[in-house]
């Protein structure tokens, strides 16, 4: 299985032209997009939310990765590998949580190069049929590198609004399972209460919860934290000691 | 066939993740994207538009539809069968309406439960496990029950707006083929004249017709019904007599 | 492979219906979805738009393309060959630029009709299943015509916008490759240098390129060019001589 995660957008044709390289390379692959509004060329942000979508994919599959504001310029071009998945993606710190985060890692630099690719399009041109190889277990030319020489400062857990969905639902940074079961969180001023699922509560009400790839996600029942709280992306997000 | 319908948005991680579980069960089998931006949190109106919906599947499909506020509440999880066709997910009148069109109709409560199951995202966790399994001729744990025991006071045709597609045409919860060749309808404070398709009304003027899935739909030839005639979801859309 | 572009949107039921049908038809034929935002109601724009992207599908690729506002009006249905691809959709130019930068086209209006075709939704009923016939090797019923007798007085090279994605990217229908390495070109009322990639240029910069697909594209590094440059469809985008 290919999987798909970009800033790309739902719309345009992006998405559908990197579907078209893979599945003209690789037809009998199941490719699935698993989201294309990441944070937009924000690769920081996307990182925590890959890493945490990461623990729900499939062993064995290969997930293309895509949230590169730099394509065009010198940020390597990798493959890598986290535990028994692959990525493929550009290296400007996007994988740089799940790898912190796996048993087992190793990265490549790209070498092999296709007969054209688009300055702007790495995605269609590169990182595309790379991952077509990969799940057809062609390993194509690449070089090993130290997975150090890529490494962020960035934290382990980020204290900020990663993702807003369009339920209005905020995403965090944090993961839940280290905040134990009666930790308040702080956001938008307010100090907010854990909770199990919207049913819990009143509509309107504001609330935390663990959500389904395990985060903390501030929530309203039947309603749009982001805009109840006044949330947008890189706002705080805190545990309340 | 697996077909999945829901309010979940074309944008956001959750789509894909249920398409990616169902797949890592069930590679070899089809999976289409009927439509993730039903009436969100309203099970009744995207009853009436499922129902509609259905009569283009093809027999032997297992449709997930996933319209949820309650998730994590009480409402039963549910195996639907009517005639030919297979139906998973809330027991809240989503498939109220189908069931009672149907000449055939079984209902099941599904026992059968994954090891890991989030509190908020029983379409990842529950619904697309079950569709696999039903999609495979593998039925899951589950207990018959009697269809009455979950049944709604709703009528068996809804004079509002259901449905606000992106071009602003409003389609209602009525069915066209009771009302005749020449009647009108009254919408947004208008008795709008039938017509059979957009090219045989002047631009800009609009006209209520039998859209392509049988129900009385309001729409204005290149323009937005929905702002000419101000429309919005629940608005009544009524038979002028 | 069957390629589904059109004007229908990312969201409501109207590709999913499409899918539905095609995939009942030739389940084993793998379908992807270019894109679903084409210029809306506009077969010029989208004219040049597909001609573009068509140079990147796969030999032997069967597109289904719809943007079709005389839908139910007596515009013909039609199967396109150019050189080695199948185009089906309306006769209304959509085919146009395609079909002039083809070595060798042919085309036909399709004959065969379904057992049901909706007034409004030739795409699910019609188009589609024509495609799923070529993809299968079978060619319907259809009565060879010539192009001319189609012929639009539109230019090889439409000096308009003609697309603004979501990152506020401006696509013309020029082609980028006979304008030379140092041409600039107009629009929003300033004269713009050419670029190789966003990392070029500062942030907040406009300038103009060639795109993944080969057309003059006008682009702000980590900005929007249409909201920057006030540009929307339909804007002239000229090369400044």
């Amino acid at each position: 299985m290919i999987v798909l995660f970009s800033d790309f957008g739902v719309s345009g044709p992006y998405v559908g032209q990197m579907r078209t390289r893979i599945l003209d390379e690789a037809p009998e692959v199941v490719v699935v997009d698993l989201m294309h509004d990441a944070p937009r060329c924000d690769p920081r942000s996307a990182a925590y939310l890959l890493a945490a979508l990461v623990t729900h994919l499939p062993a064995g599959c290969v997930c293309v990765a895509v949230v590169d504001p730099g394509v065009g310029s010198d940020r390597p071009p990798l493959i890598v590998r986290a535990d028994d998945r692959y990525f493929v993606g550009p290296g400007n710190g996007l994988f740089e949580i799940l790898a912190r985060r796996a048993h087992d890692m190793r990265a490549w630099r790209i070498d092999w190069r296709p007969e054209n690719m688009a300055d702007t399009f790495h995605g269609r041109d590169l990182f595309g049929p790379v991952a077509a190889k990969l799940a057809r277990n062609e390993f194509p030319q690449a070089s090993e590198i130290a997975w150090q020489s890529l490494a962020t400062a960035w934290p382990d857990d980020l204290p900020e609004a990663i993702y807003l969905d369009s339920f209005g639902n905020v995403m965090s940074g944090l993961r839940a399972s280290p905040l134990g079961d009666v930790a308040r969180v702080a956001a938008g001023g307010r100090d907010l209460q854990r909770r199990r699922t919207f049913a819990d509560v009143a509509p309107g009400e504001a609330f935390w919860y663990q959500n389904a790839i395990g985060l903390v996600e501030i929530a309203v029942n039947r309603g749009s934290a982001a805009d109840v709280l006044g949330l947008k992306l890189g706002d705080p997000v805190t545990p309340v000691p």
